[in-house]
């Protein structure tokens, strides 16, 4: 660790400054583990966010951030104070040499700056839902590209909550942050096995409108207005029977062509936007 | 070149089965070149498919063949003339050794034939459209996987054509072709410039609703039941300003979250399957 002068503001003058220069660094190597690593993720409960964009999504989010990391070259340490000044985080500011920053730093990316930041608890019991919600259920999604499209959709559309069913990967995926452009964060997101989310929709006497290809009405034939759960399985097998079982009503998007599904985050926003612009109607 | 007895039916004894197990082999090296280079499809007309899938689609399309390769350990030789037999095309058949067949494959494909196929013309006139047409423009869709989601869509709500105006890429893209799951091969596309596209589309008399955030109604306040063109920019900076002049009515998603656009292939089915809402509710 070298020592370095920093022209701050006087706020700073508390913050304790580190500079990290070399790729043995254990900070380092931690970091390179909690991007990499679903178990690093889970084990410390920590995952990594990159971007400005998408720290500020998890300022928004209400997620606390242990370490602040910044390449000065292209991004002032001094931003990067004030964009937690009012936060109700203290993280450890860093500043990175080059090397060390593009070890981190995903390849597309060249905004300067990272930070490490604490996973909140997905339990549905702690989701607060309004008298009348809409809620999109997401069984098993495959790819974390996917999840993230559908967490762009259910932001767009200010849903009250996306619950993710038997998930197939951690939550806090680099690829699932950067393809939600962070709306990972800010999205009441749920998370638990099938069997659990189906029954704390039941409890919550929430409607289940599940999309599968047998026994369904055409999508624009069910009825929206009232507490709904829209649930979509994966491109390849669809929803799981549970989810067939319970559903107050199996709808379908007429497939009028050669193939026979739509990209699951395409098909979940034509039945939610469908859903919106019934209750709107209103 | 090697001598192999294979077990044919009848009809291929007059087929030209050659066998190829050099990487060297000029063939395998026009192939890897046509997969990897826009030019190398360009310069040729040629360009490759992939998959059972993938050629079923294509011949569906009218596309002819000039060769097919087959991997016999996978995909019978047998098997890929029968799936020929049918068609108005006369490829050469060729099978390849488990190192050529490697080196051509995409990594995750393990499907055993590919093959190489005519380009067609793509010119907005060559385009049959009924009397009230239905179409999606995109214009410079920058990701081959976007293109290959918003054909999916095409192919599903049965478009009647998607104009691509301005591409980034060339339309046999393999990304492309694999992303639309062979939707490509079926879909009517017609490839221009953005100013060729909206003097076509004015000359059909075919109104543009252009997606845009400016000066635009809500999407579904538009009326779609005439001949009717939606047009789709790139998520990040929209149509061009030819698009939002000439636009018989500028529409837009409302954005109700933290971010100001969804993916391109989402935004565009939720407008297309609004205009296929309202035209089938008449």
């Amino acid at each position: 660790m070298r020592q370095k002068v920093y022209r701050l503001p006087y706020f700073c003058l508390m913050q304790s400054i580190k500079e990290i220069s070399s790729l043995q660094n254990p900070q380092v190597r931690k970091i390179i583990n909690l991007k990499e690593k679903k178990k690093g993720r889970e084990n410390s409960g920590l995952f990594v966010v990159e971007g400005q964009r998408e720290i500020k999504m998890a300022l928004k989010g209400g997620y606390q951030f242990t370490s602040v990391l910044v390449y000065p070259e292209i991004f002032s340490l001094e931003e990067a104070i004030a964009l937690m000044k009012n936060s109700n985080t203290e993280p450890e500011f860093i500043t990175l040499s080059k090397d060390v920053y593009q070890r981190l730093a995903y390849r597309e990316k060249t905004e300067g700056i990272l930070a490490v930041a604490r996973a909140k608890s997905h339990d549905p019991g702690s989701l607060s839902l309004p008298d009348n919600p809409l809620i999109l259920v997401a069984e098993a999604p495959e790819k974390p590209g996917n999840l993230g499209a559908l967490l762009r959709t259910a932001d767009a559309a200010h849903l009250d909550a996306v619950l993710i069913a038997n998930p197939k990967s951690d939550l806090y995926n680099p690829n699932t942050i950067r393809s939600s452009v962070g709306c990972i964060f800010t999205v009441p997101i749920a998370i638990g096995s099938s069997e659990d989310i189906v029954r704390f929709l039941k409890e919550k006497q929430i409607s289940i409108f599940a999309a599968t290809l047998i026994d369904a009405v055409p999508y624009t034939q069910a009825d929206y207005s009232g507490r709904c759960a829209i649930a979509v399985g994966t491109e390849a097998t669809g929803l799981t029977a549970s989810w067939v079982k319970n559903a107050a009503k199996r709808v379908v998007i007429p497939m009028e062509g050669q193939i026979d599904s739509m990209n699951v985050s395409v098909s979940a926003a034509i039945l939610i936007f469908e859903a919106k612009r019934q209750r709107l109607a209103q």
